[in-house]
């Protein structure tokens, strides 16, 4: 397989990932990725890793460096289906996945992207104004 | 892989085909979705193959199987995300997906399976009556 599938829903970009992450698939999933939101105008991807039985450094950064770059394109990361084994060994590695929100399904994940889409559009304009000239 | 990961969304379970089907993984789903529609009382499945570069006649059978147990379960199946070059395929080769209906992505199929809920539920009760009957 060349690619891994973008799935449009809504105002959601769903990725499942079923297969090994090598270095060539992962960039082209963060090429694709970042081309659909600003496609789409999407403010949120769901990333299902139901199918990893294994999360390892590189799925770790894979998954980061495509939370951050959504993040610059004003779309949310949500990480989901993570199997038990898989969160004990992320933690027994010492692995963090930096910067990516997780929920235990991809229903769970629409709703907390949702929220905090809702949560970002109830802040005062004042505010908003703030925070955008802070982080540029 | 040992199986090809069921998504919930709302009233739709949602599969996502990205590997090669082999005999043990088109039995393994098709016995995780019969147990998942159950399960969750879902109305309809999708099936994306955007991933898929051929659709053989081993796949049509799965997905024609996927469709008929589906339909007992009283949940329609659509699929989504073909490819042109796999329709111009399954032509040339003769091959008809039996009682499997189609949309372009994901979104589409949603639609349709919402309009297709609608009319059955619009259905007057005597003549839903009489097609329980005339089918069993």
């Amino acid at each position: 397989m060349d690619r891994v599938p973008v799935l449009k829903i809504g105002d959601i970009l769903l990725v499942s990932i079923q297969v090994d992450m090598e270095d060539q698939l992962a960039l082209q999933l963060q090429d694709d990725l970042a081309e659909r939101i600003v496609e789409t105008g999407c403010h949120g991807v769901i990333i299902d890793i139901t199918a990893l039985d294994i999360v390892d450094s590189f799925v770790g950064r894979t998954l980061s460096s495509i939370a951050a770059i959504s993040k610059v394109l004003d779309a949310d990361t949500v990480v989901v289906g993570m199997r038990p084994a898989v969160a004990i060994t992320l933690v027994e590695l010492g692995l963090s996945l930096q910067g990516i929100s997780t929920a235990l399904n991809v229903e769970r994940g629409m709703e907390l992207l949702a929220r905090s889409r809702d949560e970002e559009e109830l802040l005062p304009p004042d505010e908003a104004d703030d925070e955008v000239t802070a982080s540029s």
